[in-house]
């Protein structure tokens, strides 16, 4: 519970309605996706204005008031997870207006509260497409993309986030406007502050409005399906799609354990014998995607799959993705409890990492179900387990120390697009140095010096 | 000069035949490409490795003494000019080896002192594109495209250095490595520094590896060309191919005075009684550009132009892109200085800039020839002056400054390409805010407490 007058002083700022200070509403806000302990905070602030969420901002700072900010709560590594009782969290449903789609000069001026699958349908009516489809899509808010710089499925050929964020205002701790980047497609004024501001987890400021980048669709796509006797057929498959300067917009693998559970969900009729599975889709001009159908379906044949199909229309293509969007919710219905790592590796040692996946999962006794991006490396070893077994939730413990370990061993990455929040944050310095920790840190201190933004997270304290 | 005993420090680490302490070595770094006053430094170190990097930083930093690392010396707004009599210059072209080209997984890593256009044929010769192409590619360095953010031509459809930049190391100013960024497409691992780092012309660190994201080449191109009666005309046409979801590699733009003055140049043909030239290309799959070019084409008549062009043959499209190649020395050969700006707005707003420094020529008294990249809206109005002639240098002064103060009125930047360096600090609270620099101020001092990493560059100090 916080102090009445500074509850006041929130309620002045915001209006009394939007400011949550009851138990049920504050538990509500407790947690995020992460299979982390929740915290429930003191006091949910709920701005209607981006004037509002600035004086917010200042009022935490004068009070030393820890404040995380939150979207929808989808966060997978515990980013949107309050920092202590004693925090506020202040959430930004109340600011989801798209200030301006400019189908001109491309571009897109929104505030952080906007949902990215609404953002994504407004910029099509226009005619534009915004790329970045992260898997929470229908309820993540651009706000929160932005703070974890997330990815998707379509990162190998459009990127990710941070390709589509050209500027923004935020406010520092103190609610003073920040101006970074541009509604023009170049800048070259300024320290990037606004691509600094990306994957900063809200520990150095608070986001106002945020440009964003729009391009023209794709005008035709082709989606396929492509069934391997063994992980490395099908990665040597990818690898030879690439190698043939093919660049697909979705490239995903399914592991046999995550085949046969979707099957078992589904009954779709999904080959239950085969090692991996590729889902594939290429987009553009559509001769260019009708050539690149017909060579990736000659590559997967040649380099093994023991089958490949093309969908044939809407409703076949609409099949294929459904496959992909069951891995996750067809495995978190086998136990409790669900742990979505995103350890990402070169794309060329996707084999190498399945396998150290598979030998992990053997080593602890646990099922890991692996699904993921192929293209861009980035899996997603899925543990299936039930918290409240402690002994089991220790062995899980120690396979995501391995997995860690491993992914950095091939080149790869602690994070794809999950971020590091919370739940990776004793990794850091494995894969940058202490120099980075350090910079970090200094980086944090400079701009909160009172450690009220999102303290804790990312670099620890 | 600079006391004999650092002297000898600089060549225990780098070596006696790499520390340059004579006049006219000194002389030969006391400038850049930009139209300011010279600065001798006080010595010159060459490092020839990375390692010898790093201790160069860290002593400098020991002793205070200011430091400005310089590739070619190609900057346009004053970044590499040093920063005092006081100064060391640390020339890269010693740490130009390319470490790593990765056809697999479409990356590269490379030292900064690597020549932009030697990397893109590298590149190539694998089979792979390396899309930024500043104007200055054939001399100038990675590690200078990166600290300057730099563009070119081809921005509007590939984006610029930042976009091709996957991570990077980077001293800080003690000489200790900090990492950001990775060699995979996904990475949210920690603050995102590496893109900290693009632009920020040498203030906040010293790079030494750079990772750089490359793709598969186009299969195709067209080119072609487009002479309006008006400027109006030609923007609208601009406008229509983006309309039309077109998004060309190359979309520039020549003015009367500067197709006037190409033509005198080099005789080439060109329609001396245009108002307005568009140069465009178009890249992608084959029977994609046979229809864009096409559908440029006829946009083009439709909107009056009175000539249009496409390039038969390899021979007539290289006679396109000469003819933008010419505009710049085509125009300093008319006066003893030339003054290059890149003033940029958003891409609808080139007929209202094109007009306005048309005015502003006619109110100093100048002349200006202005060209650019109509398709990302950074234009490059160029003033031809007598810098010795210091009446009508004043007016050139005034001048810059109104087109500035447009093309922010207009929604645009300072620079779209060129950075802010010495010659435009002290219009950056302008476009940005005093939070902005306050906020970019706390970041230098925090990174860099004595202010020896290019100090007084960009933010003042």
């Amino acid at each position: 519970m916080m102090n009445k007058n500074l509850v006041r002083q929130f309620e002045k700022i915001a209006g009394a309605g939007n400011v949550m200070g009851e138990e049920a509403d504050r538990h509500a806000y407790a947690y995020d996706s992460a299979v982390l302990d929740s915290v429930v905070p003191a006091l949910v602030v709920r701005p209607d204005t981006i004037e509002q969420l600035g004086r917010i901002v200042a009022l935490c700072n004068e009070n030393g008031t820890p404040l995380t900010v939150r979207g929808s709560g989808t966060n997978l590594s515990g980013g949107t997870i309050p920092t202590g009782t004693d925090a506020v969290v202040v959430v930004t449903n109340g600011l989801a207006r798209i200030l301006e789609i400019n189908p001109q000069d491309l571009y897109a001026v929104v505030e952080p509260g906007v949902i990215t699958a609404q953002f994504a349908a407004a910029a099509a009516e226009q005619g534009l497409f915004y790329p970045p489809d992260p898997g929470s899509q229908a309820v993540s808010t651009l706000g929160g993309n932005v703070a974890e710089n997330a990815g998707g499925l379509r990162g190998l050929k459009y990127g990710v986030t941070k390709d589509y964020v050209m500027g923004m205002e935020f406010f520092d701790v103190n609610g003073e406007i920040v101006k970074s980047g541009s509604r023009t497609v170049k800048c070259a004024t300024g320290f990037n502050l606004s691509d600094l501001m990306v994957g900063s987890e809200g520990l150095l400021g608070v986001f106002a409005r945020i440009i964003l980048k729009l391009i023209p669709p794709p005008k035709a796509s082709r989606a396929m399906t492509a069934v391997f006797a063994s992980v490395e057929q099908a990665s040597e498959a990818v690898a030879a799609i690439i190698a043939d300067r093919i660049v697909p917009c979705t490239l995903e693998f399914l592991d046999n354990f995550t085949i046969r559970t979707v099957e078992d969900f589904r009954h779709a009729g999904l080959p239950v014998d085969a090692e991996a599975l590729l889902l594939i889709e290429v987009d553009g001009h559509p001769a260019e995607v009708s050539e690149d159908a017909e060579k990736i379906q000659e590559i997967c044949r040649k380099n093994g799959a023991v089958q490949v199909r093309a969908a044939k229309n809407e409703a076949e293509k609409e099949l294929i993705w459904q496959a992909r969007r069951d891995a996750l919710p067809a495995l978190a219905r086998l136990k409790p409890t669900t742990v979505l790592e995103d350890a990402t590796v070169p794309r060329s040692r996707i084999p190498d990492m399945v396998k150290k996946i598979k030998e992990i999962g053997r080593i602890y006794n646990l099922d890991i179900g692996t699904f993921g991006h192929a293209g861009d490396g980035n899996l997603h070893p899925t543990i299936l387990t039930d918290r409240r077994d402690h002994k089991e939730f220790a062995r899980v413990e120690k396979a995501i120390d391995d997995i860690f370990d491993a992914a950095l061993a091939m080149g790869g990455t602690l994070s794809g697009e999950h971020g590091i929040g919370l739940a990776k944050r004793k990794y850091m310095e494995k894969e940058t140095s202490k120099g980075t920790i350090l910079y970090s840190r200094k980086l944090k201190q400079t701009f909160d010096p009172k450690n009220i933004l999102n303290p804790g997270k990312m670099i620890g304290d």
